[in-house]
């Protein structure tokens, strides 16, 4: 089998006992690219020889860390020093950042081989999308704005990718591209160096093709207590199912994929309580559009000034704010959320985890749309962590996933859980790419 | 008298009413540098020729903004495309960054001259210390870690100039050096391009010697409302005067200024309230160095990772979450903030501004310690703006000020308020420098 079938973990531990090359996977993961891509069009760029000259050099030295060898990409609204950074916006063609941000740091410290640059919303925001097109089914978006780096995951072009989240844009792509993604905790990974949209949401992820992928790039972040919470029993867990309020928003598909997962869940022992959230956070998805929009005045603010006519009539919106957002609704704003983040956690004496759509259903035709964030923007606000797992798939056959929710720095004991949960979740992804 | 004596708001309008150059301000300033900053080391770096040559250009243009021809101090932990950034560490020495922070292209699209970056405590965080010493007496610090842009204004150096604040940073160095600041309402200000050390407290503010200086910028960020509030009567007003629960941690100084602001306004006819805050602010002080030190830990990962054992090691200490701050601290204290930013707001109604002190007294001796931020960390986690006045001085003879503060986003109506209030308050202040 070619090495870029591999999950991240299964390379690192043939890396690790020898059986496997960096330089031999980086490879696979290109030769791929070269043959998909050109449909795909997950990358914006890609630099096959310094991928290669690195993962040479990490062949030739001890383990820098949990990534040692591992092929990552990297979301292009995150700076990288040695690539160009376009944030896929007409007015940074030609940006090439001086200094790569602290998440890229830290994955080529832990001994990452960054491949490339992945397509994104412009701004990871609004204006200009993705060319990126679903590889289950170029007719369709593999979401967004991680559009890049999602659909590069899912077709097998590469282990590990940053995506971010601000409304729905790590969890949904998850979904749609049938892998697995952590939005970690709010605050615990720098995004200094990452084009900024809203201090309050504003959050790097990573995407993987296994649970213990994300671990890895976890346990480098150093999330609080990765690796040190044993995987339960999954007929020892009591999983609280939640539509969440914004349920009138469901596909068939979306529907299906909480369904079958708790079929699953319940098959295999673990007791299901359907989770119905109190009142207030029935507001929490117009809160976060309006943290979103009222942020967003000063994110685009020196961008509007410098590159005025050739700047996306969508952030002079921002910065007008055209949606006439008043400080007192930013501010109830911050305060509801603040109040459901601590009626969130009072809620899990009941349980351990929630179970709840990742995406209203399977993505949608064409590459304009990337879908809806309505199952996401609350959780992005709740500042907790969340976790997409593949589930199933939907009419036109493109992938559906569920995510799990845990308490704000819970990471660790979420990822554990994980462990216990995927296998018996996602049952229909195939082992490796459909036409592997 | 010398043009670097002007206010920016008089400068501002002489350039307007064309009876002065950009040209002619700004070399004025330089002069002024060239004088006095070997003994003061307020910059780190000033670029006199593009400096001059940007002056030029402007007064051969109609105004770009409402800093059009006025010159600017950078903060030397916020990125500049064409001058050097070296977050004052010794592992950056050689950046240049490829691209301006968000707010220099704001002050720079506005008009503004950049002439240079200041010192500042390393990352505006801990390690290095600044050089810079208070230009009233070169045997004390003008606080920090804005230390160079705090001096550089109190010297006449620069009209106007970018600070930050985590902790105190901001507010404090204004006392510090008799002037005025504005920390304006988190998240009104992007962050983009300036070192990152706390998401949920992290504050970018500005310098100027007087009221109407900080309106100019204000203007510039666009903050909600700036320019639309009137100025109210002093006799119309009334005050909230708040020693706040860290008063154990006054010092002589800092009780006389606040004790002369209360008794200035009530002569000038103002209602003095006095007020005590409930029993929960009692822990903001905790709570604001929690979330700093635990939000620490990811902001200086890449760098503690990249350098080693040349990165200072109070950045490899927040990283290795030397203080064992558990999450169920940090939570505790986000959801303290949060309660406690709500309640503080409701106070409101039965005073229009709260009077406080803006640092326990004058300036500490040495440039080590750069003073205690008690008096200032609650109301950054609070979220709120702040405004440095200007109001007596310590037994030493430096200066010593008072800071007011209004609700979030109520930064319009703080300044509106400063108009009325500052000239009560602060009497003392000589019209130009001490020397001049």
């Amino acid at each position: 089998m070619e090495p870029c079938f591999l999950t991240a973990a299964e390379a690192a531990a043939r890396i690790r006992d020898g059986k496997l090359t960096s330089e031999a996977l980086v490879r696979s993961c290109l030769a791929r690219i070269e043959a998909r891509d050109p449909q795909v069009k997950a990358w914006l760029y890609v630099d096959k020889a310094k991928a290669i000259a690195t993962a040479r050099e990490l062949d030739k030295r001890p383990p820098m860390g949990p990534l040692h060898g591992l092929p990552f990409g990297i979301k292009d609204m995150i700076d990288t020093a040695d690539m160009p950074t376009t944030y896929n916006s007409p007015v940074f063609q030609d940006y090439r950042p001086a200094r790569d941000a602290a998440c890229v740091g830290v994955a080529r410290f832990s001994g990452a081989v960054i491949l490339g640059k992945t397509d994104t919303v412009e701004f990871a925001a609004a204006g200009r999308r993705a060319a990126t097109r679903n590889p289950k089914n170029f007719g369709h978006t593999p979401g967004g704005s991680s559009s890049g780096s999602g659909a590069a995951v899912g077709d097998r072009q590469v282990q590990l990718a940053f995506g971010t989240q601000t409304g729905g844009s790590h969890i949904r792509p998850a979904s749609f591209n049938g892998i697995y993604g952590l939005k970690p905790t709010w605050g615990s990974v720098s995004r200094e160096g990452a084009k900024q949209y809203s201090n309050m949401l504003d959050t790097i992820g990573w995407y993987g093709r296994s649970v213990a992928d994300l671990s890895l790039v976890a346990s480098a972040f150093r999330l609080h207590a990765v690796g040190e919470v044993s995987v339960p029993e999954v007929a020892s867990l009591k999983v609280a199912w939640c539509r969440t309020p914004f349920w009138n928003r469901i596909e068939p598909a979306g529907e299906k994929a909480l369904a079958l997962a708790c079929e699953r869940l319940s098959k295999a022992g673990a007791t299901l309580v359907e989770l119905t959230l109190p009142k207030p956070f029935d507001g929490m998805f117009e809160a976060q559009n309006t943290i979103m929009m009222g942020e967003g005045r000063a994110s685009f603010l020196d961008v509007a000034l410098e590159f005025r006519d050739r700047l996306h009539q969508d952030f002079h919106d921002r910065v007008g704010n055209t949606l006439g957002i008043t400080p007192e609704k930013l501010i109830a704003a911050y305060d509801l959320a603040a109040d459901c983040r601590r009626a969130f956690e009072a809620l899990y004496s009941d349980f351990d985890v929630v179970l709840t759509p990742a995406s209203p259903g399977e993505a949608p035709e064409g590459t304009y749309n990337t879908g809806d964030h309505v199952f996401n923007a609350m959780w992005t606000l709740l500042h907790v962590p969340c976790l997409g797992i593949p589930c199933t798939t939907g009419p036109k056959g493109l992938p559906v996933g569920v995510q799990i929710v845990a308490p704000r720095y819970d990471d660790a004991r979420l990822l554990a859980l994980a462990e216990a949960l995927a296998p018996v979740i996602d049952l229909e992804t195939p082992l490796y790419a459909p036409e592997a």
